[in-house]
């Protein structure tokens, strides 16, 4: 089967965006799986300036990626992520002025639109500190692995701000409730890894050895396809977000009966009737 | 006490919209219960083209029904629905004009609207197999009861197809929360009956023997009223799914004012005061 | 520090709108923290009109109040509250015309809206009956403390009226999902401490000797600060509620670049440099 759009088709083109090489994570893709590790592990992964605006641009430029069919997202050396650094950007923060503050707001914000805006589900798996900006980025995944010692706090309140930030009052009461989400966000106090599977937070724990792979089969299940109808799935869940419920009902009825003139829905269907596994190839 | 609209009254006549005998369903209405029992157990259950439209005009003539106070929704045989059946709906599907697939996707969305319009809680008994049409038929009801053999999966992407249909990703992650919801889309797997009661999608689970009495029992529990609250109720539990909370607020005094010229209320504070349990007539 | 608005600033003067003594309900304020004890203990605290309207205008009033920085609610002689009384409220409503019977819902839902729109953070303290108008106001606290003997019940259908009522239908849901929700709404039955406790209503339970402490103590906690950023998390976790989720991102940043621009941040921020613990002032 031969794929209907060519390679240089300008809405769907080869992927470019990112530096093959980004130099702010580590990026390896195999078997349609991307994974991103933050990696500056002495320092338990934090965020600076630089790496938000690259891992932004990157999880941007995946809309147009057809090399990546799900992503990993982690972090090196037993924690995902401390989030925002201290010197590196709250300093800094404290001495600008208005514009500039909303520039960088924003740019964080952004970060979080281009996580649910691309089509590629992402699954998280978080071992260690969960932090801040970190905490947001797992929360904005679309899919959760833990370990037993991951740590999760939205600890904004602890440096004098919000817990208004990146979406984390729109994003935390709809995978855990709203009280619980009100206690992490006024109280910035850590949430454990059994109170996160309890909770919804996490879809599953695992043993810290185990956590990468068991990520790694996830989503190369999910690369598996049917990768078109996936990223459909990951539309209508952001685009229903406030919508009632007859017009989240005539969305899906619009939605599914695109997916129902793919060829991977014609493929599922020969499968079945041949008795075999289907093999799904996105188109 | 007279009921006040006579039995013609053309707002909210006798019952008449469905067949008294469906073909495609049974049916049998007593205490003003209505139970609908899928019931073509030998292939668990599945939903054909017959059967999803003519279970969309059932709920929606429920609108207008006197005789129907509450609905148990089951399946025959130990499954409760293994949804749309192979051979004889994703067969045809895959042969149809996008117009056509449309239609489709529209009269399966409508089945979920109808059962969200009706004034009539709704009590799904699910035991055995939920499977895909038959899972959103489950969460489209009001309560759900099931048995420690229930396994519910919203497995579209099995199929090729997208989680978004007949409104799942709006209604699972409201039930559920984000995270679990978008696992069970995007993966397809089996939600098992204790994951089902631990998150919420289940109200309790009984054994399979005892299911169909304590639907019935609780169906008939609110039969008993009062019905214009409880539809009220139901009308509002549906309204506000996109409204601020303010709208919310001022939405519910507004509906509250209304049921509080009820003569159920007055007969509530009558039998408290009397120190007798009340009975409700649904005026 | 100086405060930089004077004490006579007319958008945020000296606290006044309440008696300093009100006569429905007992107040107590010490370090920042305000009690309020729902005190008439021989009828398990029940709400009558008065206090009502007393509740609203204080919990309205607490927009200006500067010198209550978090508030406990709660009720006297082990239980929280009975709702609204049935020879005082519920009789009198069976009597009333619509334009009175909707400006009695208006002022219910009023207190709730008041207790959201209040930059203060609400912990409830919650022992023993709570139900009904009182279910509602534990509903429209931020934060909730119970005991294992605490029993929560949104009793209205048992007096013939909706479960739609004070935002019962909006706020329910967010705190505990959809099924849960319905349950408790068209059934009226009371939840259990435990069952709360595991579906995200209560934040925790403590035994009922500990649990004014335990409330003070978070609100303390809370009441050290940020406050400014306090306010902004709960003026945000209302503002979202029916964004989509591009929309609250985009507030958010905004909401968090106006908390980046307080000394608060700042002084957290200088505090974490010198490796102290961050004293906020709440500007």
């Amino acid at each position: 089967m031969k794929h209907p759009i060519p390679d240089h088709n300008p809405m769907r083109g080869q992927y470019a965006p990112a530096p093959a090489s980004p130099r702010h994570f580590a990026l390896s893709i195999a078997g349609g799986v991307a994974t991103v590790t933050l990696n500056r592990p002495d320092r338990k992964n934090p965020l600076t300036f630089d790496s938000y605006a690259e891992l932004r641009d990157w999880f941007h430029g995946l809309q147009r990626a057809t090399d990546v069919k799900a992503v990993v997202l982690t972090g090196a050396g037993g924690n995902f992520c401390s989030g925002g650094d201290v010197h590196e950007i709250i300093g800094p923060l404290t001495k600008m002025t208005m514009p500039e503050l909303l520039a960088f707001t924003r740019m964080t914000g952004a970060l979080v639109s281009a996580m649910r805006a691309c089509p590629q589900p992402i699954v998280a798996a978080i071992d260690g500190v969960c932090a801040g900006a970190g905490a947001m980025m797992a929360l904005a995944s679309d899919l959760r692995l833990g370990t037993a010692r991951a740590s999760t706090a939205f600890l904004f309140t602890r440096v004098g701000l919000a817990g208004a930030d990146m979406g984390a009052c729109a994003l935390l009461p709809r995978l855990i409730g709203q009280g619980r989400a009100s206690e992490l966000l006024f109280t910035g106090r850590a949430m454990k890894a059994d109170e996160g599977l309890a909770w919804g937070f996490f879809n599953a724990l695992h043993e810290p050895e185990a956590l990468h792979g068991a990520a790694l089969q996830l989503a190369s299940s999910l690369a598996e396809g049917p990768t078109f109808a996936h990223g459909m799935t990951k539309t209508m869940l952001h685009q229903e977000w406030a919508m009632t419920l007859d017009q989240a009902i005539e969305a899906e009825a619009q939605a599914q009966a695109i997916c129902m003139q793919t060829q991977d829905f014609r493929r599922a269907y020969e499968a079945f009737a041949a008795k075999q596994r289907p093999v799904f190839e996105g188109d």
